[in-house]
């Protein structure tokens, strides 16, 4: 199939799974009955190329040509998991291209000295359970298996009740070492998330750095009351606070030279006519390096923000960059260095010592997490042509 | 019975019906299971007394001690629903007086010259609907049938869909002039919701105006984006929106003498690593002149408020409340006379033309609509002891 046809086809198969009912976006969170869909969808392609697909005991997926318990293999892929709303390349775009880079390479008859293996990562968004990467995370010991059973989504429910309900036996969730030493090195291609391509002029970058970042919560108490007999002065109305919290974070980022977003609230009770109880905020802080998230933080000590993840500065292995780099100038194509805000599981397999490459795809919005988020075909193509260039000259080394 | 004893036996009855896990206040919505537990309650309180029970088109439960299609009768009630985390008393103190006064009256032998009537109205919080009274609305015409059958609860489900779930046809709701017709006089008891009377020293109150009130939804949109890619200048964060909104709000009721409140709020898609693409935001407003309301509404009109639901200050009837200032005397009580910012059914029975009543009780924290809301056994026993006098001065004379 050539890759345009593998292409084509993913996007048909994937577009209805999860999608808004308005067409705006799509919802698949990590174990849902559309999670089983996509999964299985990556089973199917699996077998359709003669793959074996390996479930390791984070729930990430794994289809290897090749037997990688022999020798470590290369390793491209990337999620199909979405954030509420989400587009519909950020992760797809990685797991569809890994497949047809692999087809082109087979039908131009490259005989690979080394096993190739296509990843799909469990619950790269976090969109559920709160913590980002919690497949990688688990698979390789970043996210302790205890505390991923105990999280809860928005109804309650248990992360280890979600691996039941989906068949799963939460008891099994743990790092995984033997599915990470078949990882000889890992490549994984994203949809930009920003316009860097745009300005630069070029349909592929390559990754560098993953920017550090965090994820806080904080609790705004105040007292719940009648909004109809309370006098104004008698209030602790807790969200005056969330105006105010709101406004110095985004003053603090903007000071600081970081990214701060407060994108997610609960308000408790959340009655028309209630002074809430309880105002709990989220808040998203990411920046070049690690000072200025500090800094941010440190402006915010008041709040007491609790910490629900942090990742490092996380470099992207140099000499795999450079091979990268040069497969692509065998296809015509030079490639910048970008920075990415976003993490990332390669961001967490490079954390834990496996060499790992990024690819970008231009992103004419520059817009990702939302319907706006887009990649046009001919530079999709051009990404897999970069993606199989670099498979090729990667599994074809002596 | 004394009324000491169905006081208590009514508390022991209803305390586990909707209670949160941690004993934190009730959840008690309409046409819920935790509504018909209510609804049954009522039933059998009817029952027990040999009260005949009749359902109007609207869903509101009345217990009728004596015909009132002969001549119109003397209704006392309120509701038993509640705001989400609300307090045990807002409602359901109304409902159990009414039933303890009519222990009291028949243990003292007094035989009434009219019916007398225990009403419960449905779905008075509007907590699941958005829209407060709509039991007493329907029923008096002012809230129409079509616009009741398509409203919304949080999961999406329509009052229809409820009413059928709960057994029964939303096409028969509509207004009832014939279930309207049998009031000739409505007196609701119910606690205070402030401490005019913990100020004046009285157990006991009398109502006179029910403050104008309303509730309008505000729309803020933004662009959905990743939280971790999208520079601060780039972003349309209606987050921020929100922020200026609270603040201004709290402003312009501040300096126009009103109450309001943001005490709802709605995030899309509520994703911590996204920027959001709506903030949904709901204003309560009340003041004890509509001047004061429209000039807080006047000062947002940048922000395009849509009006859910808006009522008109309403006057209870003067000359029933020197009647139940009378009654009052005859039981050594002084009571003052209140205002109240909170709305009732009272308030959309006397705007329907009903001569109309309320009686307050003491709270001593004020606080309503959450758990701390409270009143003294010894206060509810006074307040039962008013509604006795009222109802057999009202019930006995020529």
């Amino acid at each position: 199939m050539t890759a345009e046809a593998t292409l084509r086809r993913a996007w048909a198969d994937l577009a209805p799974i999860g999608r808004a009912p308005d067409g705006a976006g799509y919802h698949r969170f990590a174990w849902t009955g559309e999670d089983h869909l996509l999964r299985e969808w990556f089973v199917s392609q699996a077998a359709e190329r003669g793959l074996d697909l390996v479930t390791d005991r984070a729930g990430n997926q794994w289809a290897w040509w090749g037997d990688p318990d022999d020798q470590p293999g290369i390793v491209a892929g990337s999620h199909l998991d979405s954030v509420p709303g989400g587009g519909a390349f950020d992760g797809p775009l990685g797991v569809v291209s890994a497949f047809a880079a692999l087809d082109v390479l087979r039908a131009r008859g490259v005989r690979p000295s080394r096993p190739f293996g296509v990843a799909c990562f469990a619950d790269e968004e976090g969109a559920r359970f709160g913590v980002a990467c919690a497949g990688s995370r688990l698979l390789t010991g970043a996210l302790a298996p205890d505390r991923a059973r105990g999280l809860r989504d928005a109804e309650g429910t248990t992360m280890a009740d979600a691996l039941r309900a989906a068949g799963r036996d939460p008891q099994a969730l743990g790092p995984d070492r033997e599915a990470l030493a078949r990882v000889g090195a890992f490549v994984e291609l994203h949809v930009e998330q920003g316009r860097g391509l745009v300005h630069a002029g070029q349909p592929v970058g390559v990754g560098r750095l993953i920017w550090p970042h965090g994820r806080w919560r904080v609790e705004l108490r105040g007292e719940a009351n009648h909004a109809g007999t309370t006098p104004l002065d008698d209030r602790r109305d807790p969200m005056l606070d969330l105006a105010t919290f709101v406004q110095h974070v985004r003053a603090t980022a903007t000071e600081a030279g970081a990214l701060a977003t407060v994108g997610k609230v609960r308000v408790d009770p959340n009655g028309v006519n209630a002074i809430p109880s309880r105002v709990t905020a989220w808040l998203d802080v990411r920046a070049q390096d690690e000072a200025r998230v500090r800094t941010v933080l440190a402006s915010l000590a008041d709040w007491a923000p609790s910490e629900e993840s942090w990742t490092s500065a996380t470099w992207l292995d140099a000499d795999l960059a450079d091979d990268v780099r040069a497969a692509l100038g065998t296809v015509g194509l030079d490639a910048p260095t970008l920075g990415t805000g976003a993490g990332h599981d390669a961001g967490i397999l490079a954390a834990a010592g496996v060499p790992t490459a990024m690819l970008f795809v231009r992103n004419p919005t520059g817009v990702s997490h939302a319907p706006a988020e887009h990649a046009e075909e001919a530079d999709c193509l051009r990404g897999i042509e970069a993606l199989a260039a670099t498979l090729e000259h990667l599994l074809t080394r002596a």
